[in-house]
Formats: C-alpha cells, sequence, structure tokens
C-alpha cells in the first residue's frame, strides 16, 4: 500500500502502486537499461559496459528518499537517479560508469518513465470499464420497462424508464472510455531527443538508436521527440477526467436516489461498508463519496495540464514540471473512481416499491402533462391547460379531480412513451460502437 | 460586431456573431419551426398551424431585452421565447398558438440551438486551422536545416533546426484539431426529450417526429436524449482548449524569439498594427497576447465543462445553466486565437542573421555536449567531461579552449544531428493523419 | 438590459450595466478627463486643452463597434479609445488634440475603468449581501429550537435546530461578505505609470498629477503603479468566488430540502416564477438555479485570474489581457447569485409538518445515538451498542423495540443537544464582527 | 523525507513532513486523546480509561498501510483508526475501550488533525516569507536608481529603476503573504459537532467538553461547528495561492532576466545547483523551475476547494472528501515555493553591466517617449511624433539621429523619472502594513 493517509480516500490501491517510489524507480532504470542496450548495438558503447549498466538497473538497490531531496537541487529527479546508478557502475566497472545514460537527457528519461507507468495503470482501469458498462447494461435491460418518477431541477417531472436512467450512464462512461482508450494508445509512446531534441550527441546512429530504444521497451516510436508538444498528455489528462465525469454522473443520481425519502436504490452492503464511526444505523453511500470527491478534483488536475501547455522552446521551465505530480493524481483519481464504481455497477440494489411509491406520491407531475396533451387534441391546449390546473388546485387525487381520461391515464405503457424503445436504442448503439 | 468592449480581446467578430441575441434567437426559432413542420408531418398539429408558426419563427421580431430579463424568473430562456413566439403566433391565428413547442421542453431548444450555433462557429475555425498547419509545414520544410540556438528552461542548449521547432509547433496544432473535428461532428445531434426524456406527450408519433425535426435541422439523431448525459458536450470544451494550448505554444515561442534581445523572429507587420498608446517606436506582439490570453482562459472554461458533468436525475440544477455563457466564451476563445494564429503563421518573419549570432554567442553551450561525446568516444565520458569543463572554464572562444576537434565541432550537419530528418518524419506524418 | 441573451442566467441586469460598453467608454473617458484636468493643473499642458478634452469624453459621442474590432489589432482597447477622443477633439481644437492622454499608458486607462467599474458594481452587492444576513439570522433566531433532521453524506442523522443550519448559512456569507468587503476597498485605487512605470514623461511633475488624478477618480494612490503585481485584483476575485460558494452553500440545502420527496422548505414563489415550459404544476427553485450554476462558474474565473498572476516585467503578454473578460464575468455571476438569493433569504418557506414528519420516519437514525450513549453511561458502550442493534435489526418503532429509556428518548430538547445554543453563539458572532 | 518521487519537485521536506502518515496519525491521536481528557474533565468518562486512552495515542503503535485501505470501506480514515485506537485500548483495559473517540464524529477528528497539520506547516513558511520581503526590500533600497530597461509584452519599453522592479515584487509578496497569515489564523480552530453539529451526546456536559478540547489543543473554539461550512478552509487555500502566484511573478521576471541573451541576473549559484544531466556548460534557474510549477498547480487546486463549498446539509458527499489531498497537495506547493525563493531572495546576482547595455542596444525605446515630450512641451505632439518618428527610422544612434535634446536626453536621472521615488513609497508601505 503506497497510498498517504491523506490521499487515502483519493486513489485505489493498485493505481497508487503505479506511481509508487519503486515503480518510479522501475520505470527510470528500465529506460537507462534499454538505452544501455540500444547503444550497444548500435555500437555506440561497448556491450560489457551495457552489461553492467543492465545489471545496476535494479530499483530495490536505490533508496528513494536522498534521491527526492537531491531533485530539487536540479529540478530534475533524473540527476540525481543517473548519478546514483552511475556510481553503482563505477562500483563494477570503471570504465562502464563512463556510459550511462549515453546520449539522453532527463526528460527523456522522465517522460518515458511516465509513459510506462500509465501502460501499467490504465489498462486494468480501462479493462474495469468494460466491466462496469457490460454490468449498467445488463441492468438497463431488465429495467426496459420499469417506471419512474422523472425528475427536473430536483423537482418531480414526467416518468421515464429506470432503464432509460441506467442506460444513459452506460451510455456516457461508455462514449468517455473510449475516448480514454484512444487518447491513452497516443501516449505509449517513447520519448527520446537528448539534450534540445536532435540526438546529436548520436551522430549517425541516432535513427538506429530511437528504433532500438523504443522496440526494447515496447513503445511505439513517435515522429519527433514531444518535450514541449503536450497534446498528447494533455488530451490523456482531460479524458482521465471525463471519464470521472461519466461516472460521477452516475453516482449523483444513485446518492439522490440513496436518499432515505427517496428510497430508491442503494449502493450493494458488504461487511463494515458505509458503516458511520457514531451512528449504528446508518449505510452510507460510500462509492459514491469517492467517486464524488474524484470528481471534484479531476477537471482541475486536467486544466493544471492544459494549462501548461505554452511550454517554452525546446523544454519548460514550469510547466513541464508541473505535470508528473499532477498526472500522477489525476489517473489515482481516476482509479478511484473506477473501483468504487466497480463495486456499484454490478450489485446495485433497486427498490421497486419505492419507485411506485413515489411515482404514486407525486401523481399529478406524472400525469398532468400527459393529461394536457390528451385534452389538448381535442380542445387545444389553453382549455387543456385551464382543466388541468383546475384539477391541479383541487389537490388529492388528480385523476379523480379531472374526472376524465381515467382510462388513459392508467396506461402505464403510455406513460413510459417512447422510454423503452431509447433504451434499446441506447443498448444497441452501446454495441456497435 | 456583438463582441462586448471588456471582452474586445477574447473574441473574433466572426466567432462572436455565432453567439449574438440575434443568432440565439434565430437558432431557438429554427428549433421550434422544424419541430412545427416535423409535428405537423407527424399529424399532431394541424398543417395550417405549422405554417402560421413557422413564419412567426422570425428572430428579427423579438427583442432580446425583456427576454433575458424574463429567462431569470424562470431559469431558462426558453419560457420567455415561447411565450412571445405563442403570443405573435395567436396574434396572427388563436388556434395555432396552442400549438407551439408542442412536446418539447426548454432545453431541448436550448442544447439545440447551442448546437446549431457550435455548427456555424466551428466549421471555419476548423478550416482556418488547416491552413494554419499547411503554413507552418511550408516554413517548417524551408528551414529544414536553418541551424538555431535550442533552448531548456530558458537557457542555452544544443541546436536544432529551426525547422524541427516548427514542425512540432504544425504537428501538435493538427493533432488537436483533429480530435477537435471528431468531438465536434459528435456534438452534432438533435437534443429531443421532451419533459423528462420519454417523449411521453407526442404518444405513437414520437419516433416520426423525432426523427423528421432531425432531418429539418440537418442534424444527427442520437441514441437518446442526452440532457444530463454531457460527455459529448464536456469533449468539445476539452477540445477547443487543447487546440488553444497548442496554438499557445507556438505563440509562446514566438514571443521569446521576439524579444529584441533575440530578434529571431517577428509577428508580421501591418498598419497600425502593434503600435503603442505611448511609445513611437514599439511593435507589439499582438497575436501572441491574443493567443497567450485566449490560452489563459481556456483551460478554466473546459474544465467548468466537465466539472458540472455530474448533472442530477433528467434535468441539472445548476450545472447545466453553466454550460451556455462558458462554452460561448470557450468558442470565442477559440476563434481569437484562431484568427490572431492565421494572421502569423503564414507571415513569420524569420531573421537567420540573428540565429546565427545568438547560436556564436553562446558557442559553449552549442559545443560542449559534442565535444564531450567525440572525446568520451576516445577517452572515457570522465576525461572527457574534465576537458571540456576546463575549456569552458577559460572563457573566450571555446574551440580555441579546447584546442583540439576544430574540424569536427565546424562541421554544422554534424551539429544539427538527427534534427532534419525529424522535421521530414514530423511532416510525413502530418500528410499521413 | 446589457446581458447577452447566453449569459442571461449568468448576470443581474444591475451588476451587467456595470460592464457594458457604455459603462465602459464612461469609465475610460472619464480617466482620460481626470488626466487632462490633473495635468493642466500641473502645468503640463493648457487649461483651455484640458477643458475641450473633457467635453469630448462623453461616451454618447462613439460607437463601440469599431472600437472593439480595433482593440485587436493593438491587443488593448485604449489604442482605438484614444484614437477616437484625438479625433474628436482635433475636430473642436486642433492643438488640444495634442494633450489627449498626456503621459499615460494602455494600461493605465483600463486598470481604472476596471477599477471604477467593481466601484459601481460592488457596494450595492455588498449591501444586498447584509441584508440576506439579516434576513438569515432573523430566520435562524426563529427557529432556534425547531427540530429537524440531521442528514450526512445524504443519509439521515441525528437531529439539530433548523437555526444551526440556517444561521451557519449567514454565519459563512457573512464570513466571505467581509473579507469581499476588504478585498473589494484594496482595489479602490488608481493606476498610474505611464509606458513602463516611472511617470518619467511626467518629468517632476509626476507626483502633483499623479495625486490630482487619484483625488479627481475619488480613489486612493497606492505606493506604485501595479501593472503586474495583482494580488489584489486576484484577490477580488478569489473573494467574490468566495461569496459565490458560500451563498451556494445554502442553495445546495435549500434545493435538497425542497425536493418533493423531503418537502421541508420552498423558495418563495411569485407570478411566473419558477414554472415551467411543458408541466404546468412544477414550482423549480429558480433562485438554487442561477446560484449553483454561478458556483459552478467562479472558482475557474478566479482561478484564472490567479493563474495569469505571474505577469511579464512591466507589463504582460496574455495574463493580463485575460483579466477584463473573465473578471467582468466573475463580478456578474456574483451579481447574479446574491439577487437571486435576496429574493430567497427573507421569504423562505419553512414546512414544520415535514420537518416532524421526516424526524418520525427516520426515528431510528435520530435517536439509536442518543440511546446508545444513555446506555453506554450505565452498562458500556459494548453492551449498549448491542442492545440498539438489536432493537434497529426489529423494525417498527426504535422506542418500542428498544423497550426503555422511553421518557429520555421523548425528551426533545435533550434531543437538540447543543444546537439552540450553537444558535445564540453564531448570532452573537455575527453581531461581534 | 517524506515525499513521493513522483512530487519531488512540488514539496519541500519540511512542509511534506507535516503531512506525512506519521504526521497524520499524530494529529489525529493528538484530537483523540484531548477528547479523552476532556470528557473525563466533564466527567462523562472515568479518568482511568482517559488516562489508558491517552497513552494508546502514540502515532508509533500504528500501521498506516492496512488503515488507508481499510479508509475506503467507509470513506474515512476515522473508523479504522478508531477501531485500532479502540483494539490497543482494550488490550490493556476492557473497559476503557468503550471510553474512546466518546460523542465525536469522524469529521471531528480529520477537520481538527488537518488543522493541527496547517498549524505545524505554515507558521515556518510564514516566517520565511518574511525574510524573503526582507531580503528583496534590502536589494530594492541598493537599487534604488539602477537605471535598467522596460518592458512591456516582452519588447523594451522605457527605462526604470531595478530597485522599482524588485520593491514591487517584495510589495505584493507581502500584500499576500499578510493575507494568509490571516486566513491562517482563522483555521486555528477546533472542529467539534459530534453525529450531526448539535453534541447531543454529550448531553449537558457539551460546552464543558468543547471548551477543554480547544484548550488541550491549543486551538480557538468557534461560534460552532463548520463541518459544512467551509469559508474559512476555501480562504486558506486561495491564499495559499495568491502567495505563490506573488512568488512566481518575482521568478516569471529572474527566469527572463536570466535568458544567455538578456544576462541580467542570476539565481545564486552552488554546488550541483542547477546542473544539467548532458550539458556541462548549463546552469539553470532551478528556483525558476519549482516555484513557476508551483504557480502551475495551486490556483486550480484552490478552485478545487472552492468549487467544493456547496456541501451538502450536516457532512459532504464528496465535497469534503476531496479537500484533504488537495489542500495537503496545495500547501506543500506553498512550501516548496517558499523555500526555493528563499535561496533567491537573499543571493540574487545582479549584472549592472548587461542592465547597462541592454539600454544601450534599445536606445530609441529608451529615448523616443521621453524625447517626444520633450519636443511636444515646444511644438505640439503632432509635429514632435513626427520628427521622432523620422529620427527613428534613420537607424543608428538616436540621439544622433535627432540631432537635438543631447544634454536632457543624457540625463539619466529625468529618465528614471518617479522611479527612485516609487521606490521609496513601496518600502514604506512595507513598513506601515
Amino acid at each position: 500500500m503506497t497510498v498517504r493517509l491523506v490521499s487515502a480516500l483519493g486513489s485505489s490501491a493498485a493505481t497508487a502502486d503505479c506511481f509508487s517510489d519503486l515503480a518510479t524507480l522501475r520505470h527510470m532504470l528500465r529506460f537507462e537499461a534499454a538505452l544501455a542496450e540500444a547503444t550497444a548495438a548500435a555500437g555506440l558503447i561497448p556491450k560489457r559496459a551495457a552489461s553492467v549498466i543492465v545489471k545496476a538497473c535494479d530499483p530495490s538497490l536505490y533508496d528513494p528518499a536522498p534521491l527526492a531531496a537531491a531533485a530539487r537541487r536540479t529540478a530534475t529527479l533524473t540527476v540525481p537517479v543517473v548519478k546514483a546508478l552511475t556510481e553503482r557502475v563505477r562500483q563494477r566497472d570503471v570504465k562502464a560508469a563512463d556510459y550511462v545514460h549515453w546520449g539522453a537527457t532527463s526528460q527523456d528519461v522522465i517522460d518515458t518513465a511516465m509513459v510506462l507507468q500509465f501502460g501499467e495503470a490504465l489498462p486494468p482501469l480501462l479493462k474495469a470499464l468494460d466491466g462496469i458498462v457490460t454490468a449498467l447494461a445488463r441492468l438497463a435491460r431488465k429495467h426496459r420497462a420499469t417506471p419512474m418518477l422523472g425528475r427536473t431541477l430536483l423537482q418531480p417531472a414526467t416518468p421515464l424508464a429506470l432503464g432509460q436512467k441506467i442506460a444513459g450512464w452506460a451510455s456516457d462512461i461508455d462514449r468517455a472510455k473510449r475516448r480514454l482508450a484512444e487518447s491513452f494508445a497516443e501516449t505509449q509512446i517513447v520519448q527520446f531527443g537528448g539534450a534540445s531534441g536532435s540526438l546529436t550527441a548520436l551522430g549517425p546512429a541516432a535513427e538506429r538508436v530511437m528504433k532500438g530504444l523504443a522496440r526494447q521497451l515496447k513503445l511505439t516510436l513517435p515522429p519527433g521527440p514531444w518535450f514541449t508538444q503536450r497534446v498528447r498528455v494533455a488530451a490523456l489528462a482531460q479524458d482521465c477526467a471525463l471519464v470521472v465525469g461519466a461516472l460521477a454522473k452516475a453516482s449523483r443520481d444513485i446518492s439522490l436516489m440513496m436518499q432515505v425519502e427517496v428510497g430508491e436504490a442503494a449502493e450493494p452492503s458488504g461487511p463494515g461498508r458505509g458503516s458511520s464511526s457514531t451512528m449504528p444505523h446508518k449505510r452510507n453511500p460510500v462509492s459514491a463519496a469517492l467517486i464524488l470527491s474524484a470528481a471534484a478534483r479531476a477537471p482541475m488536475l486536467a486544466a493544471t495540464i492544459v494549462a501548461a501547455m505554452p511550454q517554452e522552446h525546446e523544454r519548460a521551465l514550469g510547466g513541464w514540471q508541473a505535470e508528473w505530480p499532477t498526472l500522477s493524481a489525476l489517473v489515482e483519481c481516476l482509479g478511484s473512481a473506477v473501483e468504487a464504481m466497480a463495486e456499484v455497477a454490478g450489485g446495485l440494489v433497486i427498490e421497486p416499491d419505492a419507485l411506485q411509491a413515489n411515482m404514486d406520491a407525486a401523481e399529478a407531475a406524472v400525469l398532468a402533462e400527459r393529461a394536457t396533451f390528451l385534452l389538448a387534441a381535442k380542445m387545444g391546449k389553453h382549455e387543456a391547460h385551464a382543466l388541468v390546473e383546475k384539477a391541479l388546485a383541487k389537490g388529492g387525487s388528480f385523476i379523480e379531480a379531472l374526472g376524465r381520461l381515467e382510462k388513459e391515464l392508467a396506461d402505464e405503457a403510455a406513460l413510459l412513451g417512447y422510454s423503452p424503445k431509447f433504451v434499446d436504442r441506447l443498448l444497441a448503439d452501446l454495441k456497435r460502437r
């Protein structure tokens, strides 16, 4: 467990591990090892040196604490890491120490390490999102024609199928997830430009080294270094926030439906899940708390990355250095939200009695529009409105007060209108995409 | 000109016009006219009524001022607009007035109007972005092998080709633009759900009406209403900010190169362009001022939309109402930045003498890394470093101080390293996409 | 009415007027007139010229449209405004035209105009906020001991006095308002530095002119120009957002209490207020929609200003130009929220029956904690917990299920605990501050 | 060292320690210990139990890892912490275990712990800010009349005293710091309300316990609990961002002056400070990188807190849970920026030759405005402008080209205008405040 206590609600254990110190060192050293092999293969450094370097690229050999402190002296973590690696290599082979980090610059190491961290963190989340969409789609199909009270501006409105609400969640989560999958794929590229992006130090071997490096790291080779071309990174950040937003839409609804006065739905329970430190009776919407708190943070974390895009020249002063703490926090937000929703999607409890009772209690809201339209077709909207307003003013049962249309207004299928077909359309669209 | 003076630097005239009161009314009324025709075609309202309604859907008939004031009474602009339209229809045909806005809800009108505004505002901007990319690509090709001083953390670094810097700008603007083109296309959908998304009021004619409405408005019919499913809208917002960010990266560099002490580039001049109210000699980077100010605003405008995503139930309280002023400001930011960059991209002035002079003045920065690598290949990096540091400490001409490698260090092509080939790769990638 | 339709829900008419084109021109010209008088008094320009200039400083003489367009050519609205003013002066007196804008720079005009706009927009809002606090305090006092269901994480909790909830709103609105009043006062300063802040053009008369200018404009003279020292402006922006946030806290609660299933409170009604375009029965929380939408926008508008603080040298490129459209939108957000809350604070409808009914329905939530503590005092917390859990599991009336403490649990005053005294403390604190 | 490597550049070691797991546990347990003593003193729990509890409140007894994982099950860290504490107490004294966390709720513990963390983190930063202001004020005084080129929109403008630029930095850092000192002081309050803010569980002892608790923790007792009244917290967040912004303004200028082509200033050097992983000659503006990256993050972190203000009822769902990770990151940003500026303020290197050389090279920019005003006083602005423009067009030495005013334009004191007096005024204002 590598989450800090103050961030315990802002990350899942699995995602936090991808940004732990051990993982950071591991990925930085993977870059250095791959670089040693690629430069050796290109004849730039001795094979023996490469072999010694590769062996020293074991993250467990290094203590993160002094590295973090030293990073501030040079405004880059690479300098102390390369120094520590060089020292360790030197202990085994003085000459090999000369070939560490050959031709690379600090941002090559850090950007590539960050890309590799995304490569570990995001695929399980994308998979979990598929599971969430599938579970919600199944629930939507089940409630294709379950009527419930619609609500606009937190006030009762005409009814819709519960399935339409749930299919709406699934549709938007899926749409955001597909965007994220694409922008994630675009980040899976190596960063390699040397001091200012021209790979001059490598001479004619530049192309061979950069291809070898990408191959070693199983990353794509982009058309050029992207030290200050941050569209790919910013797009990933934005799409993380987009997915969190889509998950939070569902959580917002669920938390409102869970209010004891509404009682239409509940997050699944489990041992200790949702209990309170003082109130034995409580069952809190724990997943909603986690997801909505992620949604309170993710948009601004993403905006930080986008606002940092106008980066200076070949390597930025400030804008770039702001990215790593922000992106790690953002992906952890996403991890937290996905993990929390995965617990809910498959086990959301629906309370059919409450759905019906709330519709009954808001009979006027449910029926008034339909009554108006049915009457309007016969007598014009103006008179229809007047009749309906009069019935509403009477209070009590709206149907009785209206004194007509008893049959039509009791036709539940008609009340649902096109809602079940919207469910079908939304679910079909999920499959087609 | 419909820009407010306080926002004069934050919008282009053309984009501002798309969100003017006249445009807003025009699009809202286009919705009402199309709805009248679609409901008439479906037999829900009389053809004659539809015809009267369509005639009243002329934006010039309405005064925006009282509509804006009245909108606050109901928290929606639709209510006063529909009321004003109904009044106008009633004056011509009392019965027809009953059929105005048949089966629609206020958000149907506003979301569709917003979509139509995007449909007018964005295509010219996407086209202008293509022009910007093309112009920058041409310039990059021209400067494929023009050496310039690289700069990292605002300090001199090894050289690169000017073309690589410019191709980097083009590449990221193009990448962002392609994302925007896609997310824009996804927004070109009708919003139509009736009171709470079930189109109940339309009965069995629902499907026919919604299809007719989409056809009339030349919009796609989405699988369902998207009142509180805002991924499409949020994605558009984010991609607007992304394009602004990519433009601002180029502007940041240009404005730094325009510093009189650097003098490597200049925005094109023109009559009155960039002049000062007090200093007759000044030529200000006017486009950079506009673009960088757009970039200071766009990320937070986009974040506002993303943060508003967890919208309640079938229509949100607050989150939705925050979108229209924000999205219009955001698209206007984009319009301002695109218009400003379009003026620069084709006419950016390059000063070759300054490029060379700055390289000469920073000779050590330019040569030290390469010297180190050339020496290291012979004597190991450690000793090479020591020699180079010694030469640096001497000051004066670095080559003289080093006392060797005169020929190798004078080889300009070698100094540029892989940079010209990165230009080729970046430009090829632009075409392939 | 100068609000744009797309922003109709994002501004109040009165606040929007403060940032209208007419107001903008009026304030810019006030600066030019005051400058003419101050430079004339200091003997720098002829009295006659000043008099002609002052007469030409009538905003109704100028057409905003071409000014907005021209502003983009120089990235400042001052250039075309001064040019237009100079032309008008020249028509009356060729020589006087030479003395327009004497010694000032474009940012002098715009920053001072902005300050004067704040000076008109904010005092009525601060006053309205006092009214809101007073009205809420009165309501809190009235409900000093009215019990209601507490709710945490949207789930029922132990009860509190309604007055404590309302006093909490008042307390935080007042706290934020006091901050805003202070940061607003700090902005009421003239901006005057000339080309780059040294007032060189004025020679030895600099001090006399700057004092005269401040006096004319009834603004304070700051210790120096603040072209790129934006703490005062950023603090104002932040405090606007803070007040909106405090208002939105109250609105969030009210909107949740207005849910038909909860029914504990309602925004005051009025003719047409809160009505829907399709559903005749609806009464929407209109003020909450306006306030919560302001709260969705204000934090990011403020963040834009803060993020723009690292402004370059003596006048910024981009960061400064982003301020005016953002600050005007932000103050308008505040104006919209304050106006909306002013309608609610004095007329909030409380439903005592619903307050009681919801407490009764959540009897277990209301009583379990207290029962636990009462039992724990006798038998230890562990056993007490067990007893309470058993009673909760039985369902039905909690008191009956518990089979003891009937009297203690029926003591409503005890149930409210310290809540009424917290009301007293909060109200006393309001007065003391 | 408790900073994570990915955040190594985003926090200082000292500030990070204040939010470490050990510190978090320590403060949470301080609350529990103080509560035990206060409830014992009020006769609610046995003195013996309190004594056992206090002994168990030793943070080194607990392993953070399982606590973080468990926190997600209940959406609050307090539940597992209290459970672990209770277990430990039970092991020593079964009965005492019943009295742990008596009458408190989870948010009481976490908010108070957060407040205590602020209480450790901020005072040293406020003190360091005083040191920064003092050092800059001293430097400003020294350069009270050192002329330098002014720059607006990154272009040369009329000169000003270097001291005015530096006094401007000091003035705004001081202004922001004073706000922060005040808002920090307002956060030094205990949070104590019990389950929903009424302290019902404590019965008549409520007041005595809350006063005792505050006294134990050396915190002020606020007028009421502030579970969802977050103005104090949001104001602190905003003022942290404000200070970072003011520091970043200075850093922006310094980094621009450090450009090799400008060369007017440099951050102090030191062993290893600012070195590069590839370029031996480089000296990077390391502090600027740290400060500007803090400034890229802080505004959005603050906006997250402000946007979360509309918190639901008595304890929020999502908005509150977003605060802790955000506020800790924000205070760490501040810590990083303050530490970095503290290294610069006292040792900023000024290059007088470069200041002069840049003024000479931009002679026209320096002199043209003054020449215009001097001529205008004799011949009118129109003709003066024409003469100056003609001289500018000639190129070469501006004074020669102008052919007059040699003496006046050589008067350096006149060129500086009121600038040295602005230094005096700014420094006097610093003292007065």
